[in-house]
């Protein structure tokens, strides 16, 4: 398709298009001759995820870049692919004393990298839920961790089924887009449940 | 205490202590001598708040303004409260047709209520993942549903045990400073199952 066609199917001015091309965001099209360039569904899938990233979360264009990169050129693994994909998405976390969460990741079980910026991220969170004046100890930690774990696993099985390239496009996105339905489903879960409580108080 | 001991035990400021009072947000001392008050624990907790919410969580201070209000003159019920106060928390979804999210909610036999800002955010978040090219389906909504639900559940057990001022301050509270543990648990389940399972492919 032509770049009015690519603007018209993503609703992406061609002013913005061009610029991502520009900035190496978005592969240019197949020359087809001196002024046109041709487009395909890849462009389309790209520029969706471009969009994704910089209006629904609201990413700045240095950190969509940087996640752009990881998807074109992941780590050797998955694993450290998602650790620097993880880095790039808020919150920015810059602990350097990270014992509160290490205490919690390893009494959980779970496996303890220093250099995983969600070390950090916990770190900043347990400190921000004790300074206002909440509750994070073994139980408070282990209510979210097993129904977590549970998230996360279901998460995990589409990935055998995919390439090794398609595997860190998704969990990258993944990581970035589920993030605002769980939390909106959470407090659904909380109204939900206060309402019906609240109805069984009246009968 | 003095306004300075205050000032030592919280970490903030004398200057940003008067600009909360003269702002509403923290109540005056009780007034010992003409230019002397005298603050209570009570003055450290509610600066605590301030504190997580507008340094931890970067809200505005609209938004804080608003929240503490909603601990300090609640809702005829938990219910609406909870209900107010997120509206005051990011993300402000703006979404005037809520479809996606109400056939979710109604799928997952949750309480529907167009009032409700999280069924706007729910709306927003499963744009922004079929944007990106992901799926959000009845089998994706309840892979979240299930696990959420117990998270919550759990997460209202303690508000028996609170008087009603209590309960309203530990929901709103609850809301927004639990919400970066739970992201920062999820990225660290994956990353923990990535790595899990890499060393069993290693052997």
């Amino acid at each position: 398709m032509r770049i009015s066609e690519l603007s018209e199917h993503s609703g992406i001015p061609v002013a913005s298009i061009k610029f991502y091309i520009r900035e190496g965001m978005l592969p240019r099209g197949t020359a087809t001759s001196a002024t046109r360039a041709d487009y395909g569904d890849e462009h389309l899938a790209r520029l969706r995820v471009i969009q994704a990233l910089s209006d629904v979360r609201a990413l700045p264009l240095a950190r969509v870049k940087e996640i752009l990169s990881l998807i074109d050129a992941p780590d050797e693994t998955p694993y450290a692919t998602l650790g620097r994909a993880v880095s790039a998405l808020p919150p920015y976390a810059d602990e350097t004393n990270t014992d509160r969460a290490r205490e919690t990741i390893e009494r959980l079980g779970l496996t303890y990298d220093e250099r995983f910026a969600a070390v950090g991220q916990l770190e900043a969170a347990i400190r921000g839920i004790e300074a206002a004046g909440l509750t994070w100890d073994a139980e408070t930690a282990a209510r979210y961790a097993g129904p977590l774990l549970r998230v996360a696993a279901a998460e995990l099985l589409p990935l055998a089924e995919l390439s090794e390239s398609e595997q860190v496009s998704y969990a990258v996105l993944g990581t970035a887009m589920y993030e605002p339905a769980i939390l909106a489903l959470r407090r659904l879960a909380h109204q939900h449940l206060l309402a019906t409580r609240a109805t069984d108080d009246d009968m």
